[in-house]
């Protein structure tokens, strides 16, 4: 085509040059790509007819470019390569302008100027984007991990990342510090008693520093901070999972239930040594029969007014308590749910604090406890089934707050209604259904960090001939992707706003507040879901190697419509692999 | 209100009782209830002005019913247990009706059975499905898995059975005896090297049973069928998707490549010890660099004419083969993908046999070997990285159906151009693109089967004091699951279509089919990633536990452009977990 002697006499046609070659590089012309070019040329005024019908020549579906021709195109295209290499931002139509310019030993015309729109139009309608066509200059091998360029940001991190983490930096950047130590390093998950040692080791440590009390008031060793104890779940999710459950099972779930359901008897008994981690504890809510239906709960709690105590005892094995925290190992204490009954009377679900082990780990009388076994993700924790075989409890291990026995063993609560007062012990709990979306969110902010970088990274095909496009460059690429980096912002500052009304509560929004916990759980979870899966699957076979970390970041848990502690496990900081 | 005078001057009245227990149950009357049941009240002509007010009474949210009130429909409903029983199926409506029978002692007027669709309309609208109301009828305690009642099939799944099996139903029967041997059990996957092992012992269990070699030529002890060889891999898939993947490595991709881009002298050598397992191999196309662009490997294979041999060399790291199906442990030979160079020229990408290990398993000269490591699923296969160093191998272990050499040094092909010869030569591999999704429809067949069987026992929740309801009653339960359950028969079928079209394909369709097959083995592999999280969900915590299998039947790979082994992973027949 070059060697027409048309190309001499108007060198202005070699603007057509760069997207010939880019449609013909695939090899196949589509009929909407036919009929884009055809009216491009005929709408072309500054072409004379001989032109218009060469050009039009070299889009006829059954007379392809012969390889040479092709290559032609491909050479004239590279020779232009000094003038490009510093733009790598042409388009075809700057490419072709270039080689019009350089062919016509001067400018383009006024009539080539005007066709730069249609030109234009026509290259985006191709499907083309800018980037892409500076791929088109190459010579041969263009291994992709040799080449280290990634993309550079066109915003200051630095500021985004003040506005992400607000007036919480501080926390961040020390816990950020704490779980980088080598003590935090990755150990071998396939060993399950390991990684449940190693889980508990790095919660001694958190609570050394303070992290396990943060939410407890000053008066037993805590900081009073709420706000605190969220960001921190937040973080350690970006190191392992089973650490941030094994967290949240232990300061959260035991020790709030302590602190929300308790009274100052129980806070100064127990609280400062829960902080520190001294008592292992559990929450025992979900029974096999009742998950969900917590207010089906079968385990009984009987008061005997002569010696005054609490018998508690599991009456079946769907009764048992399924899938506690911290039960399998390490607990050394429960907080326990059980109908309340006194004197015959059944008054609804309570919770009492129920021994479980003693100081050296041992089983106590009238406690089995069984091993969950093997679970997709989060084995660094260790959940249990317990059953309570008539243990007898002294009264005092009551959380009395909403529901008490007095001296002369009638039944007392400030709330008469046992519907009302069951629901209000919930509400109390309401904090773990926002630290677990934020936690899963971590894990989604970690996978697509992982993605995105390998996608910007990562060379797979492009034009016939010339070296590889990175795989961020697809568009359908970006399509996976991009929207669920946009979705992990919006529920970034979803949950900030969630949070931030938590902690401002009063009493009167309970109810709404309760509601977008238990929405935003479960849409947030869902997307990190999601999320992962489109970042496993846009690193390819990469994702699917446990080294890459998007492994254990998928075993994400949905919301159920309580807490359970069953949610996220994952693994390292930042990946290995680039 | 029962004690209203008016109930016994009006006994048709009572058919409103089902209707104000179902909307009180929750202790929360919305809106839209309010507005359903009051201009339901409002339009029935055989209510007195007296009777209507009254009832109106009773949907004032500010006047909600007393405990008492309450309890006493409850009991008036549960007085009709006994007319009940029998007809588990009763409507809000019918049991309304037979207080009515039973208060009138005699039946309900015709203005009555006049309201009756007036009466239904609102009972649908309120979304109470007409199996839930027997749920009213109840004591206190029902745990769910005490009562081992399923909900018994309404067809003959014999008959389905056979609509699905067809003509593959003697095969399928075999291998299903086969994979339920205690042989076959599930053992320990934490432990890889053990696991690894277990899989090739399977595999020969399988080999010696003729079921590695069911598609080769039968003159290489093979029994030329095909369709055999996809149903295997299919039934397989119920019971570890590592056996699943090994299986298609040694028998599909190592074989048939041997098979299909060798010639008889390859069939002749090879064939024969590949179906007995006795030659281990694997299919070394993917590189490090050049994943889904397979026409990008860099590993070359340059002939010397004066030695008649092929040097197999990795120019760099990133050429090394990645990723490779039975290379970490097992592999002896390698289908290995070079570009072929014959007399300094480059004729694109060709296969060759090079020998990787000897009989004893250790690593012959010049090649290095590393393992992929653990990954998210299918760790029972060993897959690894190989890299040649100038490794010599014979001219004949060119595979030369589609590219030679001939006697003088010439490079021959039967396809002139490299692109052509290219295309075709992974065409003939397309089988593996069938292989794959049919695997990934098995995996979500056997969740689907978990989760719907969990959901017919499991029950929660359930009207106020009554017992607890399947959670497959739930709607939105249903509207998860049952759409999967169509998609798994739809994909069924397809890929049925879609074997039986490769089966019987001609040299014209091969296109089509081609494209057929990329196709389906997205979309279904994707759906049954979509369809096990769903299956997982629906089984709330206990889909965690990896012993209800759920767990790896999870770890799906999506599909990728080309042949890839590293697809499902799952472990075992039928759910232990009920």
């Amino acid at each position: 085509m070059l060697s027409n002697p048309l190309f001499k006499s108007n060198p202005q046609l070699y603007v057509f040059v760069p997207i010939f070659y880019a449609v013909w590089s695939d090899a196949v012309l589509t009929p909407s790509e036919i009929q884009e070019i055809r009216s491009l040329i005929d709408s072309q005024s500054w072409l004379t007819n001989e032109e218009r019908n060469f050009l039009l020549a070299n889009i006829n579906p059954a007379a392809p470019p012969t390889p040479q021709e092709f290559k032609s195109w491909q050479e004239e295209i590279n020779n232009l390569s000094s003038e490009l290499a510093a733009g790598k931002k042409d388009s075809l139509v700057d490419i072709g302008l270039k080689l019009v310019r350089k062919n016509a030993i001067g400018s383009e015309s006024d009539a080539l100027i005007k066709a730069i729109p249609a030109l234009q139009k026509v290259e985006n309608t191709l499907g083309i984007i800018s980037r892409e066509s500076a791929y088109f200059i190459s010579s041969a091998n263009h291994p992709t991990e040799t080449e280290k360029l990634t993309t550079q940001s066109s915003f200051d991190v630095n500021e985004l990342a003040k506005i992400l983490d607000g007036d919480q930096a501080g926390i961040i950047r020390k816990v950020k510090t704490i779980i980088s130590d080598p003590s935090f390093e990755f150990t071998d998950v396939d060993n399950r008693k390991d990684y449940r040692e190693k889980v508990l080791e790095w919660c001694k440590h958190l609570a050394a520093q303070g992290y396990g009390a943060m939410a407890y008031p000053k008066a037993y060793g805590g900081s009073d901070d709420m706000e605190s104890y969220f960001t921190i779940m937040e973080v350690l999710s970006y190191r392992d999972l089973s650490m941030v459950i094994k967290y949240g099972v232990q300061f959260g779930l035991f020790g709030m239930s302590v602190q929300l359901l308790g009274t100052e008897k129980h806070h100064k008994k127990y609280l400062e040594a829960i902080g520190k981690l001294e008592l292992p504890g559990c929450f025992a809510m979900t029974e096999t029969g009742h998950g969900s239906n917590v207010k089906g709960i079968e385990t009984t709690a009987i008061y005997n007014h002569n010696k005054k105590t609490f018998t508690v005892h599991t009456p079946h094995k769907y009764a048992r308590k399924d899938y506690i925290g911290n039960a399998a190992a390490h607990g050394q204490m429960a907080t326990t749910f059980a109908k309340l009954i006194v004197d015959g009377k059944d008054y609804g679900v309570a919770a009492l604090l129920v021994p479980i082990r003693d100081k050296n780990g041992k089983t106590l009388p009238g406690i089995s406890i069984e091993d969950c076994g093997r679970k997709m993700g989060l084995n660094g924790v260790d959940n249990g089934r317990i059953t309570f075989n008539q243990v007898e409890i002294p009264k005092e291990n009551l959380l009395n707050r909403f529901a008490d026995v007095d001296d002369s063993g009638q039944f007392t609560s400030p709330i008469a209604s046992d519907n009302r007062r069951f629901f209000t012990m919930l509400g109390t709990l309401v904090g773990g259904r926002i630290g677990i979306p934020r936690s899963g969110l971590s894990a989604s902010k970690k996978g697509l960090t992982i993605a995105i970088r390998y996608g910007d990274r990562r060379k797979q095909f492009g034009p016939e001939g010339a070296a590889e496009v990175p795989i961020l460059n697809y568009r359908t690429h970006q399509r996976r992707i991009i929207p669920l980096l946009a979705s992990a912002y919006a529920l970034h500052f979803a949950l900030q706003h969630l949070t931030q009304r938590f902690l401002k509560r009063t009493e009167d929004e309970m109810q709404e507040i309760e509601a977008l916990a238990a929405g935003l759980k479960s849409f947030a979870t869902w997307s990190t879901t999601k999320t992962l899966q489109e970042c496993r699957e846009a690193c390819g076979g990469n994702g699917f190697l446990s080294n890459n970390y998007i492994d254990d970041l998928k075993m994400i848990q949905i919301s159920t419509p309580l807490l359970k502690e069953i949610t996220p496990c994952l693994c390292n900081w930042w990946p290995k692999a680039g």
